[in-house]
């Protein structure tokens, strides 16, 4: 295992055909409005509704027969246990997901209809991993973690082997930083292929562990994380933070109500549905700041997903219908 | 003006590089629910977020200089309002639109940013016409229904010529029908290329003049619509009833859960935001009935708009993020 440029080229191999090649969306308006031209590259179109399926299927990939057949485990709630749930669905490999009984019903829902196991812990990091050791002893499944994994890193990296392909003369990528295996793939990518080409990472201003990191020169850890981007709540890893360390030119930190904003923005203008996490690259584009220092670029913003729970559909009134 | 197959390959050359191609919209789990391959025209990603801007735009390309000299009059507070104030614009017309006082917010500031000027009516079809005749009188616009004349009608056929471009072998179209403009040009287009290919309009049980005109053999006018899907509350017209009785296969009828059902479908599976007069067709193909007369067959739907107030955002409590 190692995180190459070579490995994410193998990577594309293997997902070629499995993973989508998603789309990039434009709108003259957003390009208006931000002073830019801004490509946005669609991965809440992407299979589970997230980029996270490209990092799962590819670490899957990469195990052998023996250890397909003793399973696979992961602790989410969140995009990556669905993506676990598919690609392991995809290898005929048993999947064990440790998920908090407080866990919304619709993620639960989407896992068990992928064909995972679900095992309950409750809300504590303690208690998770309790669970997640018991389970691993029971039936020997391979872990396969949400982020802090080179196969899962470079599986993520393939993100920015497509924008290269699809988006001419790119100046700057900028992609949500949570745990840190989307931007450090695409970081340890644009580098190694395009140095010129500038890496943000955007990230909500109540979970910054990345900002600061960044700022310090050491990996801090995020300790009450709150915001509404629920995706980018974690800090990040041993595999992640030296890439972003070495290969991203800076963090964007941004307030929940312009995530708000700037989702609002891709469901009103570009009738896509996007999740605040996936829309927090957008929001870092839009600030005053980053606007007057990349007038006029050619940016690449990554929508990283599109799983929000659609709740107001229940009642006819909540959805305003003129 | 005539409607033949000739003027709707016309209205496709006029359009070339003005209205967007929009794509073709697939989903694994809704070929699954649906036992059909299902092909969605993305209508909702034209500009306007509507197909009306292509039948807007043809028309007016076909204006004199002088005609377009004396301006542009329409009524109407919905997505014909709002692709006629932009093809207007597209022409440096003026363009003026005839809205009741009541038509919500979103809607005149949609119409204003086009550069278009509102002229006030009451919400009764003769003060609607009192006004537009005043306009028309005081300045010589031209008017631009919003579906029942032949350049609207055979601009909307453009959206059939895309769709037999862009998918393969398709046996059936889906579209919905409340004026029939983009029904009637449509079936012209369908009928005349590929006459083997099927042609359904899908409309709302509430307002369903278009099925009970075809079951009775003459052109019976919607009295008291009541439906969500507030795009589709207009009777068929002189022009394009014609069409809907000689080139239409069948009307299929849906109620409005069914509409709110596949809408949900739309925005959860694909993530796109598509309105509910956008959602018509496809809650008509995934009807028991419609299913079993065409398993395994190769449908194409069209999203029409996606042009829906999002509300829900002011009260962050609404946008039930997990």
């Amino acid at each position: 295992m190692s995180l190459t440029i070579k490995r994410i080229l193998e990577a594309a191999d293997i997902l070629r055909g499995k993973a989508h090649v998603t789309p990039v969306l434009t709108s003259r308006r957003l390009n208006e409005l931000a002073g830019n031209d801004i490509f946005c590259k669609g991965e809440h179109l992407q299979r589970v509704g997230a980029f996270k399926f490209r990092g799962a299927f590819h670490a899957v990939s990469r195990l052998s027969e023996g250890q397909l057949k003793q399973g696979l485990i992961t602790q989410s709630s969140g995009n990556h246990a669905q993506a676990l749930a598919l690609a392991g669905k995809l290898h005929r490999a048993a999947v064990h997901i440790v998920m908090p009984t407080q866990a919304p019903e619709v993620k639960k829902q989407a896992v068990t209809a992928y064909g995972a196991t679900i095992h309950w812990c409750d809300n504590r990091q303690s208690d998770r991993e309790r669970v997640l050791e018991e389970v691993r002893a029971q039936t020997g499944a391979y872990y396969i973690p949400p982020y802090d994994h080179p196969d899962v890193i470079t599986g993520q990296g393939t993100v920015a082997l497509e924008c290269l392909d699809q988006i001419l003369d790119l100046d700057v990528v900028v992609a949500p930083v949570g745990g840190g295996g989307l931007l450090g793939g695409i970081a340890l990518a644009i580098k190694s292929l395009r140095p010129r080409i500038k890496v943000f990472g955007a990230e909500p201003a109540g979970a910054d562990d990345a900002a600061r990191s960044l700022a310090k020169g050491e990996l801090l850890p995020q300790l009450q994380p709150d915001t509404i981007a629920d995706g980018l709540l974690t800090s990040l890893g041993e595999w992640t933070w030296p890439l972003v360390r070495d290969y991203v030119d800076g963090i964007v930190t941004v307030e929940d109500p312009a995530i708000l904003g700037s989702m609002r923005l891709i469901w009103g203008w570009m009738k896509q549905i996007v999740e605040p996490s996936g829309s927090v690259a957008l929001a870092a584009v839009l600030g005053e700041e980053f606007r007057s220092q990349f007038k006029g670029s050619r940016i690449g913003v990554v929508l990283s997903g599109g799983n929000v729970a659609l709740d107001f559909f229940e009642s006819r009134s909540n959805l305003d219908v003129p």
